[in-house]
């Protein structure tokens, strides 16, 4: 047995100009890996006949699937079809399930005439297996040559994922794909450095076949271990036993032993306890309660946010006293702390963050410098305040501070 | 004079296995073209020497500038640092800059020790040139041979900024480099191909140095034309002759005819009319008022919102009375035209949005499917309200519902 590896290309010259970022990739590598199929290398190229070509005879050497995406559309800048016809010596032929498709989609659900750019989407080549696109108007295509498989999908996500949810019980009839299994644990309030000496021991000790990885991403770090094995049950006992090592050594600074984001883990945690909760932001402008409802099911526990980016609200829906904002200033304890009160009292929920700071790029001030930020979180009962300092873009602070403000408020409700 | 590619390189087993989008890439891509290199290939390969190797053989043989970011951290899955060096035939040497700064940023801004595995990462190869980093520990290096270009930056996308800012003028200097011109238009409220019939005329009769690309985003599609040349004067001229005609032809639909985002084109026409807005969320949870507070400087018109995500937060917060919730239910005409109506009376902006939905995966109803939206934009003296019907998944449907609404309230506006 051996493994089988994957080569994503992605074509499209909004790749290269940086006008759009590739989130195909991401996504499509994780649902490989949970087949077994690891991905070896990424690709992007431009809408380019020779460059892809090139590409699909260096990636087809080393790897045995390589899924392709974009090029597809209904518009001349998309030359992907015809460059995969040609690669793969097949003639242009009319395919009746595609047409059919096509006609229900503009007819049926976009209610507008079909144009003759739409119904040569239905056309593909003769020497491909054809995955119908049930999302939209561009079928997916299988292409076979030298033991190796070639699948092409659009470049829209939602479209791409709906043909490759179909490809990928096809990939495992085709091999026989061992076990990966990613185990990670998401912590926050300490460093990669600091990480990496506090568990250097385990690290050394580590057997070879488990890889670690330290992921840090919006001001947290995610330690991941990874291993694969066609025996799954022995793979899966040998990656727990380092797991809950490392767990143990970690274990103050964890937020979740799963594969869960920050609000997720929050989310959860409401829920056991039946509690609710709000937000009264003014620098993260909502950020925060759209990280909290971006999570499914979130309208059980979320009951609503005030953002209040000028005094005027601050005072008028938060009840934040004037003399409070003159005296020491909208960014500060006393004012997240009014905010926080009178956010509990508006919306009457069991918990609440409350958030003020200066994101940037101007608005610091020599005491108050750009990326300061004051976080409350609490009940009626108890409120605690913050102060951090953020250090990167606009954006950055924003995400970073969102972050830091959920974990607190997880912290806190641990804590009761 | 020729034309300079680059290929940009990103290291780490994260981004093979869909842990991490890759943002790094798209804004390096831009910076690039804006100094006339243009990128020809991306590629993302695993924390493995032999695939680096091997990356840099296939890359260096096609681009003249190779952009690696990556495997530069201080962990022991960071090897990016000790395969360049082997790679490019040098050996490690202490960098007396780059200590002083690992020395700089832990005594002085984190305030934390300095670490063994820290002050390693002063150590480079003695083969390359440094630039140093002055957002982190990780230095930048430069790398030459056979008349191309090598340079290493670390993966974390605010240190490699910083160091790619550096970068820029040392390339632009390096060669000599064409123009790169992208003129592009937003548009709004029509899909792509219809787009395509509308301009089919005008694509066919395109000079062949000059690109049409179609980018369709967040419900929105961007047309893009794009040239180079030598002579920056003359190509600017062909390629501004060709973007005046297109913007007559799209005009209907056009948000903006600049490189900008619906909520940069808002901002400015709440900025130019000296008015304000604020917004009423239900179903997208704050991802209105985060896309207008990304914005530096949207304190100047943005006032505030109140997310009212469950009935008791409509009624108290808004004044939606509860017989309008209980007999059209919130997602209904008449209830987002009354969130709206307490909102410009709550917060007494000269504008606002109210949005309610439902977004999914679940809470849809026979008459209420999962995606159905009703949209409120308006003043105090006239509000109008739109029904809309999302077709994606949870993320992407209050994503492209915030475009819709911020889209709704600049006609509205342009209409005063």
């Amino acid at each position: 047995m051996k493994n089988i590896y994957a080569t994503i290309i992605t074509i499209g010259d909004e790749l290269l100009i940086g006008q759009v970022i590739d989130t195909n990739s991401s996504w499509m590598a994780q649902q490989l890996n949970q087949i077994g199929i690891a991905v070896k290398k990424r690709v992007s190229i431009g809408d380019n006949a020779e460059d892809m070509r090139r590409a699909l005879d260096i990636e087809s050497k080393e790897a045995d699937v390589i899924l392709i995406t974009g090029g597809l559309g209904p518009t001349a800048d998309d030359i992907t079809k015809e460059v995969l016809c040609e690669y793969f010596e097949g003639k242009m032929v009319l395919n009746e399930g595609a047409l059919e498709n096509v006609k229900y989609l503009f007819e049926t659900i976009y209610k507008k005439p079909v144009s003759k750019v739409n119904l040569a989407q239905a056309e593909v080549p003769d020497v491909c297996e054809v995955i119908q696109n049930k999302r939209g108007s561009a079928p997916g295509m299988i292409f076979k040559r030298g033991g190796k498989i070639f699948i092409s999908m659009p470049g829209v996500p939602y479209e791409m994922q709906g043909i490759l949810n179909e490809v990928l019980p096809y990939l495992k009839e085709q091999f026989s794909l061992p076990a990966i299994i990613h185990k990670t644990i998401l912590t926050a309030g300490i460093g990669e450095s600091a990480l990496a000496e506090m568990i250097a021991g385990f690290e050394k000790n580590l057997p070879e076949k488990i890889k670690l990885a330290y992921l840090p991403n919006y001001g947290m770090v995610r330690l991941r271990l990874t291993t694969s094995g066609f025996d799954r049950i022995a793979t899966q006992k040998v990656i727990d036993g380092q797991f809950n090592e490392l767990k143990e050594l970690v274990k103050k600074y964890t937020v979740t032993n799963e594969d869960e984001t920050m609000q997720v883990v929050l989310g959860k945690l409401l829920l056991n306890k039946n509690k609710t909760i709000s937000t009264a932001e003014s620098c993260t402008g909502g950020a925060i309660a759209s990280l909290i409802t971006s999570v499914p099911g979130s309208s059980s526990y979320f009951e609503g946010s005030i953002i209040s980016y000028s005094y005027a609200v601050k005072e008028n829906l938060l009840g934040v006293k004037n003399e409070t904002l003159n005296k020491f200033g909208a960014v500060s304890e006393e004012t997240v702390l009014e905010m926080l009160n009178g956010l509990l009292n508006k919306l009457n929920t069991d918990y609440g963050i409350a958030v003020s700071g200066i994101m940037g790029p101007d608005g610091g001030t020599p005491d108050r410098p750009v990326g300061t930020v004051w976080i409350a979180v609490g009940s009626k009962e108890k409120m605690i305040a913050q102060k951090i300092q953020q250090r990167f873009s606009r954006h950055k602070n924003i995400e970073v501070t969102s972050t830091m403000a959920l974990n607190l408020m997880r912290k806190f409700i641990l804590e009761q």
